[in-house]
């Protein structure tokens, strides 16, 4: 912990007092005292709607996984370093592996054999994967497969490790709140064993077996969980929902979000709540032809192009996007999606921070 | 929004992969696609307890006062500034006006006849008195007086101005979520009349005379709100409070959180939760000869000394502290306050955020 | 535990089969397999909106307290029969002595000296005094004095027994969900000391100087519970509530029901809800000239005029009430009051039940 | 409405005062007045432990079902008698069709071609299917296939009728909250159309096709609702979520109640809680040589041999049960169940309701 000196800078806005001597001298007694003024700081802190620092940017599968593969020929994963993650880091945050002031998302790659060692933290996290399979991710001793189109979420402080037993690598994204507890200094971490617990890597998680019918709770389990007790979200269950739901439109019933805009999201079965404390996760499904209506919302999102290729606008931006490319709509900024043939998006975000301290706020045309 | 350049800086942990040529390019390919590993930044992100870059830290009343007087004779106060408040800026926190990463805390000052202008922001904020009086909030227009010992909240979106009565100046602590939001992009602003819209200047609140009967909830307000509709809480009641809780103690009951140390947390009654969803705000009388038991707990607080005096240690730092001293207390360290003639501590925190995300963890001898 | 023969009645409706013999033996078939068709049932058991067996009836306080009185000197309290109360039976519920199908009310009397025996039951109770003083009610060992106009709520499963430390009598009011409990089988009962434990008589309860501090929670007892911890709801508290809605009318500002009528309800300070799970309790004030709009409501109420005088109307009943009186409201029966020179009244119901299982109604003007 | 006499009957237990000619007066006085004194009647209202006046029964499906078919020949079903079920009468339940206090369990039966008219209550209630198929029912217009096994709720004031598009007759279960809306005079009830308004009989209803994957929650219906939007609880997701507890715990997880015993709750997805706000409903399966252990809970059940057969017992009644038998276990009797085979029971029970109003309690060995 160091001490960092303050200095009260004099706004140029119309509003501030004249800068006189005097002023000045106090202005240096408020520094030597810690002090810093409201009125030099509030168009800064307290604008009329919010100004992240957070920058819309897309990253590029096509760069992304040659780099990854190259990371999988050079750094070896291990205690220590933990995970061979690869962050994106948005280009507003001062450097930092941060998609958004909140959301941590990254490039995971796992080589053929290789274990990445067991630990567990208070951030909370999940596994989306675009593409390939072979891996298990095993938490508290519980193999769960990943395969293209799964969404695996693993709560804060479980333990889990992650192992490929195939003979190909295996690169995936993961999504964590790793920026949200680093700047409200909630994280705890604690290291397990070097080597994943188990071999096992049966196509069903036990997670699965006893949660993943629907509708149906085991009576062992039946107070309410704050994270899911469900590990894996399997694609063919996505699919399928979203099938129903463009087809449930065109039979003439209210099932879309919007007009050819399919949406489901991942909910915690045990209270029909997000997975996750802080995380939100959902994918959407664009019909061929489809334009979404603009939607600005408080918080931000990560979002990764499963299928399709479309056009998406994030305020003044505007991007191709194909399959496996990832892009951040930080908050207040106005997101627009259209495509010709068919999108397929998975999307995370932070909105239940806010939803649970009433700063939720949407502006849409459909909302 | 400005584009940071990112840098892959080698950590120097062990257990990092050698720095061979070969994966110096792979860096500088990392740093072309803004992306940044996690085996270079674990040891910050992810350390095995919070590691708050706030730091425990003491201002004096004495001090503060003053200049809080100083600023009172050279910067008026009105649209645009806003607000003659001065706050407390946390040696660690690279010079923000920030007494923790989530809280703001300041001295606010208004000159005799003066009025604060109305506006609304998204941010909680509440007042609290350590003297004097003649100021009234005016909260959605429903003027409430401030006198030594109130608290006086009033949560996020209403419209609020102060003015000032009276023949003298007064001074009196704000504290506000203004850094977490400014962090999480969540903050919402609108100006109101310049002018605060009533002169009256009742003894009580309409607030309170609808909500601040014990037990009574008045049957045309039945839904739960977010925020108290309560916008005083006075000294009597919380004075009375304590000093029950010390003589029911005295009569061997439990009614203290430790022994000699009485305490009240203010709460919403329409849910008997915290006043604010993001502001946790708590009074603690220490009687005399006490000593607490260490206590951690992840989120940050702030305290004022109301009344008397004591010995307040967090982590490694001891003061004496008195009347109007305020002081710090990051997430995750130990503060443990003693007295020798008694001591009243009024305490706000960010504690609501944390158990809302099941992030909270407390670490003490009577917890 | 004896069985009953079932009997197939032919039902007059004009829906029904016609009476073969062939139908006749299928009704002797379905009465020997205690079975019972649905179609000669429908009409009573599947109404087009509540018809309570209950009916609307006032009970004279004139005519109450001198058998109260006259129990007193005939009849002993003690183990066995527990409570000298009695109570007030609904003409249309079969003899029994419950006020409607779900809520028990009773005058309780208790001579000088005398102790209600201390026991505990799953039913929720409290008592409310229309006059007199001199009883203290000791629940948990707490004991709580009873005066004119306080509201005293015992929630289910505590130990309490009453004590008379005055050389007066005294009277008052219980109301319980004895019928309730008692339909739906959920009813425990425990047996405590014959004589109450203390023999203080204290002017505040311990639970008053924990709890009876608006908007103030003790650290304490930070949990929820699903009854009030506050064991008395003292009536300068209740009365200032009322006048200050009706003050507050008069100057322009929402604060009551309707025109001239003020009114608050009992809650729970851990939650802001109801003060017990099953019981609804709040205290109405009619100033001068006021006439309630007709109100409809799911669930039953018992009212009691606590000062003034007034017409109560329900559904083709009208009485003239007056300081003492009890009446009844049925499920689903309009209720209608006006008052000349002003009426205070209490009224407990079975609300939170209806709530609760998402079934509960109301039609009014005001609502 | 019909006015009762009151009649204040002597007890005979000891405690009772002595029965001068000044007691009757005052009892006669107390008759007049429709009151009743606590100290007769405390021995039958407030029993030391739950004394349902239902009794434990069991009706056998050998019965039940040829009855049900002569009521197919002789009884038409349509407008005003609604449906041709046929309901359990507990033999303790003075002659009501009521299968205890508070619930009601029917066999229905609709022939080939046959509408049962469509309308809508404020009573809660589902079908359970033990044998054939063929009929839709449809809510709120969304055709719903009944097959064995299967599970459909429908939540209080949905519209809805059936209709049978086979060539064959078929038999189902109801149950219902109608005992208990009927004595809290809390139930309404509208008529529709005598014919179901659609003939479509798809095999999956639109609420599956929304609702059915687990863990996946359509972005149009983010609110909780009191009951399951999902109207079908397809027998091939219990059977296997059953299947997969016994196999979990035969490798060594913790899946089962207890050795041998596996059960599901059927939930609301967008809570996961009951099914509805006062039914609650699982369903158990007992493995080849399973014996429970003997559990009481306050709260009635009605059970149904699915498959297999066992031993009964229900306090000292004891009954071979086999499939499609049902029985009722009144509240705090204990149960048993003990299987050679193997067995599958389905079950529902009032629970919520007690739960919901903190008189829920629970005595066994597993829990």
């Amino acid at each position: 912990m160091t001490s960092t000196p303050v200095a009260v800078v004099a706004s140029d806005a119309e509003d501030q007092p004249e800068r006189t001597p005097e002023l000045e001298a106090l202005y240096r007694g408020f520094e030597r005292e810690m002090l810093i003024p409201l009125w030099t700081e509030i168009g800064d802190l307290m604008p009329l709607a919010p100004r992240s620092r957070a920058v819309p940017h897309l990253w590029r599968w096509t760069n992304l996984l040659p780099m990854a593969e190259r990371a999988g020929e050079l750094v070896p994963v291990g205690r220590g370093g933990e995970r061979r993650a690869i962050a994106l880091a948005n280009p507003g945050l001062a450097g930092r592996p941060f998609a958004t002031p909140t959301l941590w998302a990254a490039i995971q790659y796992l080589n053929p054999g290789e274990d990445a060692p067991v630990h567990r933290h208070t951030q909370n996290a999940f596994r989306f994967v675009v593409e390939g399979e072979g891996v298990w991710t095993v938490v508290d001793g519980d193999p769960v497969a990943m395969r293209r189109g799964d969404f695996l979420p693993q709560a804060g402080w479980h333990w889990h490790g992650h192992h490929n037993v195939t003979d190909r690598p295996m690169a995936w994204i993961d999504g964590l709140d790793i920026p949200f507890q680093h700047y409200a200094d909630s994280t705890f971490f604690e290291f397990g064993p070097d080597e994943v617990e188990t071999r096992e890597a049966p196509d069903r998680s036990r997670s699965e077996r006893l949660w993943g019918h629907p509708g149906l709770r085991p009576l062992t389990h039946l107070q309410p969980t704050p994270a899911t007790p469900l590990l894996a979200y399997r694609w063919e269950h996505t699919d399928r929902a979203l099938s129903e739901q463009l087809a449930l439109e065109a039979e003439g019933y209210r099932a879309t979000v919007e007009p050819g805009h399919a949406a489901v999201r991942y909910v915690n079965p045990t209270t029909g709540d997000d997975v996750m404390p802080t995380l939100r996760s959902e994918f959407h499904r664009l019909a061929p032809g489809t334009a979404t209506e603009p939607v600005r919302e408080v918080g931000s999102s990560v979002f990764q192009v499963f299928d399709g290729a479309g056009e998406v606008t994030v305020a003044e931006h505007t991007w191709k996007a194909e399959r496996g490319d990832l892009f951040v709509v930080p908050s207040w900024q106005p997101l627009r999606v259209a495509t010709d043939g068919g999108l397929d998006l998975f999307r995370f975000s932070d909105t239940p921070i806010f939803e649970k301290l009433h700063q939720h706020r949407v502006k849409g045309d459909h909302q």
